[in-house]
């Protein structure tokens, strides 16, 4: 099965069956990251571009092994060795860099709308690895598919995310997401860091962790960008911890077998407890995985794209 | 046909048979590109490394991907990762390079002579990537192949080349590679940015971009570097723009079908408009899409060497 | 012959027979490097990652060329680039990274200890590529190799190591391996820049290199970190070099057949006199191209543990 859409810029570019499709690509796809010869080569010959605004280890290493594994010659590009530093404008970029005819563009980038501008300038595909506080829509698919590998589906699931829900992607990807697929979903954070449309979004929003955690099958805790507290939009990190670190006590509220999920990297004792973070209904490295996966799952779906439809 | 001499340091390295087969080369070169499989493992086995000392996007990229696309093991090292660093001389890390068995080295130096001392340093063969205002000889293939490919041959035409001359490697690189395939070339900067061996050239030489362009095949804008400015090069940005920029109006004194060329990345508005970037007689993402069949070419005609000689 | 320890974070790691297997294998793979073809894929669908948290151009491409000629996949992470800008802990980077299903991580760090913390947290196998100045275990195999090519063994030879011994991690991995195959080992440094220790490990100690190269079979000057002048090591580079450069005197007063070695890069006149550096007697440009085979062998010999042990 095909992606019909030409680009990933948001989640909802894939429909419901499209997404589980790319979870059943990424079953197989870990079975060949677990085997004994990782290469599998269905992109070979065909070329992809890391193009990164923002540094990311997770993400750039990832879709740059998933590009590997599968054949694909994989160039980096990062901001601070590109044009952009000589005043570029992104659509010259754009218009530069597919004429190298990759057959896909990832890029990462810390302006919402950028990717709408890259994607209408160039034949390649385009996935977005992240742009600025919008979205983040393979964080979102490793996410669901880690919980419907534990979980069977997220149908009637009740999902809390938990911290600095204004300025993160993977929350607004992750709400979109999980909806999509019959989860009720709980945001909670402190008042500053919530956005001011949150009730909109079909969501239950509070700002008591205790109440966020309760019965929860699923908590998702956010990285607290320790930059914003200079911003003034929390008091002290100890203060934020007192009221949203994921403890045992916390823990103990939500359903036993609640799984506990973190995009990384995790800041220990202040969003998530070490020993919760190490514990048994942790996830956060399997995520890594899954990530790996997911990857190579979108890519080898989207990366034969150009040349099949030009 | 081989490339006689081990490097490429300079365009006159090249004959002009030479020239004339590293066009045809790029020919085939183009539809593996545009095919389905763009892997043409012509250099399975062999290796290239990239030594920038100075950032380059668009050119590092390029060499980087035409290695990949023929097979080749391709490894970047960066000035600001280098030795250099640590003080090491270039003589000495290119002995250091050349034990690592590369077949082709890539280098970008800002000093005019630093390929002359790697290429005798090693058995690697050397191409220029650029060397301070000195040389680009890959930039000028590009620039004389994507002419070639427009309009039959350069034999004749009237090229302009209009901009920053005196600090400009690719103006120096195209006026010998279009003046050996027979064009009449003609030189147009404000007097501060014109070097005062122009007339030695065997060009026209003029300051007055009316003049220049009048009857023009092909005109060449030069990017502006905005840092010249604090030099005392050019008086503003405006007045530059005003005598310089290529306007509808200037370029309506061309031939009608003259080629608008620009080597990237462009200041729209400062020495080219938008419109004209973006236009029918633009040629400028072609180039792109050339430097990387010129480049593929050369390293397919080169990569061998060093087993076959030695 | 496998290697029977997961991880190569210092040289006794390795049994004398290991060593020695390595060396074997690392001749066939100067063949290899010699040869028309370096392609030697034993590494097809294995991945290498170098995880490097200091600069280092010689050790990082030499190992990822090693990689790539070997067939593996090779992703480079760098500290700049990595989450430790992040504040992410040594053992989640590794936790993660680990989940990207690695064969081998191969990390320098500035600190002692950090690739225990790394090697206990991956299933990867982790080779140390320089741990601040603790060990260097792939220098040292390689210098090891470089003598025995040339000397037939190590067994008996008098070997002097000259330089900043107190900040060197190659002059405690080479005393090691000297040691082991059975040289006796001179150290020489002025009394500032020796390990207070350094009678304890079973060399001879002198602050006088006439007496430390007299009779010598191998001299192995190291790198003077200019740097260290600054923090009142020595009073001054002039003085440093009267007493301890290696001069066509002093080498005279070693064995005829005596070798220079040095891990580069070399300070011309400060260290090491350039007309010894470039002499008969100098192997410094071929250590680099053994420090490649020994990479190749290393990671052909380790690179398939993963999957036969797990």
């Amino acid at each position: 099965m095909a992606i019909a859409k030409k680009d990933l810029l948001s989640l909802s570019d894939l429909s419901v069956d499209e997404i589980q499709e790319i979870f059943a690509v990424a079953r197989e796809m870990k079975t060949v990251i677990a085997g004994e010869d990782k290469k599998h080569p269905v992109l070979r010959g065909r070329s992809v571009i890391n193009l990164f605004y923002e540094n990311s280890t997770r993400t750039r290493s990832s879709f740059e092994i998933a590009g590997k594994y599968l054949g694909a010659d994989v160039v980096n590009i990062s901001a601070s060795s590109s044009s952009v530093t000589k005043g570029e404008s992104l659509k010259d970029t754009a218009k530069t860099i597919d004429r190298l005819a990759p057959d896909v563009i990832i890029m990462r980038h810390g302006a919402s709308g950028a990717h709408e501008v890259l994607a209408q300038n160039v034949k390649a595909r385009v996935i977005n690895a992240g742009d600025g506080a919008h979205q983040h829509p393979t964080q979102a698919l490793l996410d669901m598919f880690t919980i419907t590998e534990k979980k069977g589906s997220l149908e009637g699931l009740k999902i809390a995310i938990v911290g600095d829900i204004l300025h993160s992607r993977v929350a607004r990807s992750d709400v979109w997401g999980f909806r999509a697929l019959g989860a009720d979903v709980t945001l909670c954070a402190p008042p500053t860091l919530m956005p001011s449309h949150a009730a909109d979004l079909g969501v239950t929003v509070t700002y008591d962790m205790n109440e966020a955690v309760k019965d929860a099958d699923v908590i998702v805790m956010l990285r607290i960008q320790l930059e914003r507290q200079k911003a003034g939009m929390f008091p002290s990190v100890r203060e934020y911890a007192a009221f949203y670190c994921l403890t045992e006590e916390r823990l103990a509220l939500a359903k036993p077998d609640c799984l506990v999920m973190h995009p990384g990297p995790i800041n220990r004792g202040i969003e998530i407890s070490g020993e919760i973070a190490d514990g048994v209904q942790s996830v956060i490295d399997e995520q890594v995985e899954n990530g790996l996966a997911v990857r190579m799952a979108l890519l080898s779906m989207m990366g034969g794209y150009q040349n099949d439809v030009n």
